[in-house]
């Protein structure tokens, strides 16, 4: 089989794993019902508490992060329940998907991709809705949303938040409690510097309330069984027990590091990537007063096909970027900057890129992307 | 963090993880849309029909076994459905929950822990029954039932066949397509030699049409999007590339021994260990026709408390074995015997066991176990 072990992963996830923490992946199995595993299991379920910056469980999945996404609307739901759904990419289509397969009746506020929801649009919109459901960073357009403000005005009429945060929680500061966030699903193959295979929630006092009375049918994402169990050390059913021990590690470099470096040197990556754009002459996708600092989404040039570039980047530089999703399919490319990524794999990536782009007949000059770069890195790490 | 990686898990699953199997799990990460994973996911799916004895897909879901099992389950019926579950241990009684929670009415055979289902009562019991739901090796309990007879007797009233064969899948031969078992759900941790993470799914063509009409909810379980994927190479959600890349691994291993050689291993061992149990004085708990070749359930001598057992067992000679569930605490333990288990390791469990079983008063002789596994493994492996 051949699957090359030297390409940067500069891809909005899976991303690249730190030695560290293959080393621990790759450690023999064990019991997933001793004492061993229960200290693993606290270590971890505390590490993650940090991380979303909340004193309520966060509870630990074997699944992608979209298992955890669906265990937040499921657990705190019965079918007939009225949601509004912020809909402005690929991931807030699969929200409204989740939440219509299991009986929600479904308020859509659909969104231009590459723009962010108008929290004064959503405070209009809400009224005996159950729950506000949205994405607070869409990898699919690289916007991040005001989830402050959007749970604010869920709040104002009773209704929960239900958010997904798989690809920024861990990059980005998400204060989970001061922002009033209810049910909020991560994964593991993102900031968390990880393989995908494990995904997380954490639920609000407000979340447990809601979840002794939902309806909607869970088994294996049951949260209210995943907490008793974690009550004892344990999960309902056998985990990723591998898996879990290399969270262990990533969470200890995430804290060796210092969360608040952690969130700076992604927001430095984000402003660092967008200098860049500017300075190569290309054109951000997303609002720029929403971009996300894990995921730059950047227009194609006109006549370009985004999808060609990336075959470029990755068959001459070993470095995979992304193209778009769906309609935005060869029509703007992404270049995710999260986990453990540095300074200079990002500069690797914008020279690459650059090439690239001259070699499509898209001139631009390399050496002022990287500048720029360098320059904003340097000042949003002060 | 104190995970000690030198026992010896005897346990039924996780099992111990072969080292070329953890060097792939250790691999860097890659991404899941390009060539390479398409390559690796249609070996695996290659690999996996040939464990299955199947002409039909089999599905590999990111979750533990139980994620399969509810797969299998909400794939193939609809709230309503009359379904008739074989209940004689702890997963028996699992299918019974996933089955009531997403709205099936259940009927349910209980059949005492220790013995296996009488087809014949099931055939009289089955009427209109949309499904038959059954554990085809019931860990709890170490019984193996006569899985072909109760997917004939479903057959005769055109009822499905679900089958949760986490524990045996690759451990023992479960030719599906000519038992004609529908709906059969495996895991990662045990026969396939890998930590818990991954979880396979086959569907007969009868499956797939009752998946056509099937109501209940799924999403992240939606084995139609699976199914979609798989022919373009793909997952519908991220998966866990790291263990697919060691499942690649764990399939090489078992087909460079050779699929019959494997079962026959297992048989062997499974032999091996009864007549240990035998030559102990010791009792089998479940019946000898029906042991399962995978996990052998032992009644506790009189008096003799297995947690305790289990616990002398761990400290004093690093190997893992299981105690009872539930209300077969502390009655009951059970040696696994599956994945990369070899005579070897069987032996010194064995001894350990004997050795521990003396010091709690329990006298017997280690060295007739020891040869009573001897012969009964070579008389086994012919």
């Amino acid at each position: 089989m051949n699957i090359p072990d030297d390409i940067l992963l500069m891809i909005p996830g899976p991303t690249n794993v730190p030695p560290q923490v293959l080393d621990a992946l790759g450690s023999p199995s064990f019991y997933h019902r001793g004492a061993a595993f229960k200290e693993l299991l606290e270590v971890c379920t505390e590490g993650l508490k940090k991380v979303y910056q909340t004193a309520n469980d966060v509870l630990i999945l074997t699944s992608s992060g979209s298992g955890a996404v669906e265990a937040a609307i499921v657990n705190v739901l019965s079918p007939g329940d009225k949601v509004l759904v912020i809909e402005g990419g690929k991931f807030g289509e699969r929200m409204k998907d989740i939440a219509m397969t299991f009986g929600a009746e479904v308020d859509v506020l659909p969104v231009e991709p590459g723009r962010a929801a108008d929290p004064e649009v959503v405070r209009r919109l809400l009224s005996d809705h159950k729950a506000l459901l949205f994405v607070q960073n869409e990898t699919s357009t690289g916007v991040r949303q005001d989830a402050d403000l959007l749970a604010a005005a869920a709040r104002e009429v009773g209704a929960l938040s239900v958010v997904d945060t798989v690809s920024s929680m861990g990059g980005m500061s998400i204060p989970v409690d001061e922002w009033g966030l209810d049910a909020v699903a991560a994964g593991s193959q993102k900031a968390f510097m990880l393989p995908p295979g494990l995904a997380f929630v954490s639920m609000s006092e407000k979340a447990w309330e809601a979840a002794a009375a939902a309806r909607m049918p869970r088994a294996y994402f049951d949260l209210v069984a995943a907490r008793k169990s974690l009550a004892k050390g344990q999960t309902p059913w056998t985990p990723n027990v591998n898996m879990i021990r290399a969270l262990a590690v990533s969470l200890e470099l995430i804290f060796a590091e210092g969360l608040e470096n952690v969130w700076r040197r992604h927001h430095a990556l984000g402003e660092a990537c967008r200098a860049a754009v500017d300075a190569l002459g290309l054109r951000l996708f997303a609002d720029r007063e929403h971009a996300s600092d894990v995921v730059t989404a950047v227009h194609s040039p006109d006549g370009l096909d985004s999808k060609e570039l990336v075959s470029r980047v990755r068959d001459n530089h070993k470095i995979l970027i992304s193209g778009g999703q769906g309609e935005l399919a060869g029509k703007i490319f992404r270049i995710g900057h999260m986990g453990c990524c540095q300074l200079d794999d990002l500069l690797r990536t914008i020279e690459a890129t650059a090439i690239e782009l001259n070699a499509l007949g898209f001139a631009c000059a390399a050496q002022e992307g990287l500048a720029a770069a360098r320059a904003a890195y340097q000042a949003a790490m002060g």
